[in-house]
């Protein structure tokens, strides 16, 4: 494992930004004059929920399967993400011409069976605990070959999740702050290390579900402190933190913050109420921190990473029956 | 009146361009891959969603407001719309510092109250009948000797209006359709001077509820026929057409087609999903046209008039209870 004695460079990121460019979309970053003055801040929504595939996996996945070399390929690429990474990979792999194989959980939901069908993947099922994900996919790559790529501790993802942040930087270069969420912390760690690169004095601050917030814990501690049984409608922020991640977020991140359900609830009603952009919970945990008293924030130029709008709209978690 | 003797032309539209510029948003149009393979063709909407107020009739109430001579403007303005155009036109009088008087049917829904309240009009309530509304409305511009700016049939309005296909074709100029929603035919018949105009050859379609289908009654007949208990999920187009609107729309539109309920929800359904967009049903009705059969679309590069992205989020269509 060459990969952690190094960690996550600015050069990798800038080598991604250049292997994916054309492949991704550049995402438009939106502002509301109504939600600035409720925050009392300037706040830059980068939209990533626009992003191909419908979230910023896209970026990390499709980095990954272009640094492949033709040989390592040829074989296909495996995940058992159940999620935005899936979908993700499926797509990149296409763009590539090699087979994804995807492991999932039989209880998966069938927005996300569909959309990793839509994009070609290979799908094995498998029963829903970590220990049959695991023997299903180390049975798929004995049998395939293919190369695992991990959903975020892996640092070809984390530099194509970098690029994100390198966008929002260019759109809006006078930032104060950036809010990411964090869940393995691909995303963070690659915004960090963009930042740093690019604007030095930009506090760059992890936000995430009080009822998963290992990263949180885990900064504190200076040591990884899995996540025991999480429990936040983010479903895309439930895992434990990863190695890699880690590495970068606990010498560049200044600070995470966590936020409850009840307020991501509420900040993702006021993203489709007031933006008018269909965001998952996940998405909506950055602005969900404006929604509390933070005094620090307040006058800010604050880029908020809307990570992903992929959820199950038949039942959004403030409506009733029609 | 002598607005009726000369009609839309496109010089009002081009000073209501520049009126405007800086006053309302240039909003993007946005693409998908996946909605491009399903309806086989080119699809760019053109997501005034995301205009100011959250529709495009903020471009129109701002061009009539600030159109008005300093001692008319003085004397505020007046609507006895209930929708989109009041909750623009209170934005508009904001902006320019006077009054906006708002007559509004009692049973209004709170989402639109609550909008025209924040944008600091003044709300008349009046029972929800046509005959209550006028003489309101008619009072209340005898007490104020404010100016009437109705919701389309004003040239202003309409010039206000045009300037959304002005950029869409500046942002995508190789367009050979534009699909519009029509109610009172406003936005169609801006659209349809602004395309005659920078690109002959684009053909204009108006699209319209078949619960509401009076535009497309009266091009046939060639006279206005009042809508009967117009039945339809797109509130927003359930007006009657308008003299001033159906004047340019005879003339240079080339075909209005009807849509199906059923269609606009599915078609709503599948922008939020797709394009992780809000919009409110009036809104897809353009794009629930390329759901049916159209086989004359095959393969077009079709511009999409997204009108407006104001709902309410308790009660999507297809929702069931949480």
């Amino acid at each position: 494992m060459p990969d952690t004695s190094t960690g996550l460079t600015w050069s990798l990121v800038q080598e991604a930004r250049e292997r994916i460019a054309g492949k991704v979309s550049v995402t438009p970053t939106l502002t509301s004059s109504t939600l600035d003055a409720e925050a009392g801040a300037h706040l830059y929504f980068k939209c990533e929920s626009f992003q191909k595939s419908g979230s910023f996996k896209a970026r990390g996945a499709t980095n990954a399967v272009f640094a492949l070399s033709p040989e390592q390929a040829r074989s296909g690429v495996a995940t058992h993400s159940s999620g935005n990474h899936a979908a993700a990979l499926a797509r990149a792999a296409r763009l590539r011409g090699v087979p994804a194989y995807i492991v999932m959980p039989d209880n998966s939901p069938q927005a996300k069976r569909a959309a990793v069908a839509r994009y070609g993947g290979e799908i094995t099922y498998c029963q829903a605990t970590l220990a049959a994900r695991e023997s299903a996919a180390r049975e798929l790559l004995a049998a395939t070959g293919a190369t695992l790529i991990h959903p975020y501790d892996d640092l070809a993802v984390m530099a194509g999740q970098a690029t994100a942040a390198v966008e929002l930087l260019a759109q809006v270069p006078d930032l104060d702050v950036i809010l990411c969420p964090v869940g393995g912390g691909g995303l963070l760690g690659g915004t960090a290390v963009a930042a740093r690169a690019l604007k030095p004095a930009v506090r760059v601050i992890g936000v995430e579900p009080s009822g998963a917030d290992d990263a949180a814990r885990s900064l504190r501690a200076g040591r990884i402190i899995a996540s025991v049984k999480p429990d936040t409608i983010a479903d895309g922020l439930r895992a434990t933190l990863g190695e890699r991640p880690f590495a970068v977020i606990r010498n560049l991140v200044d600070d995470i913050t966590t936020v409850t359900d009840p307020l991501i609830v509420r900040a993702m009603r006021r993203l489709f109420e007031v933006m008018k952009i269909v965001v998952e919970p996940s998405g909506a945990v950055p602005y969900a921190a404006l929604l509390d008293e933070r005094p620090a924030l307040r006058g800010r130029r604050i880029g908020l990473i809307v990570s992903g709008g992929n959820l199950d709209l038949e039942r959004l978690p403030w409506t009733v029956a029609p």
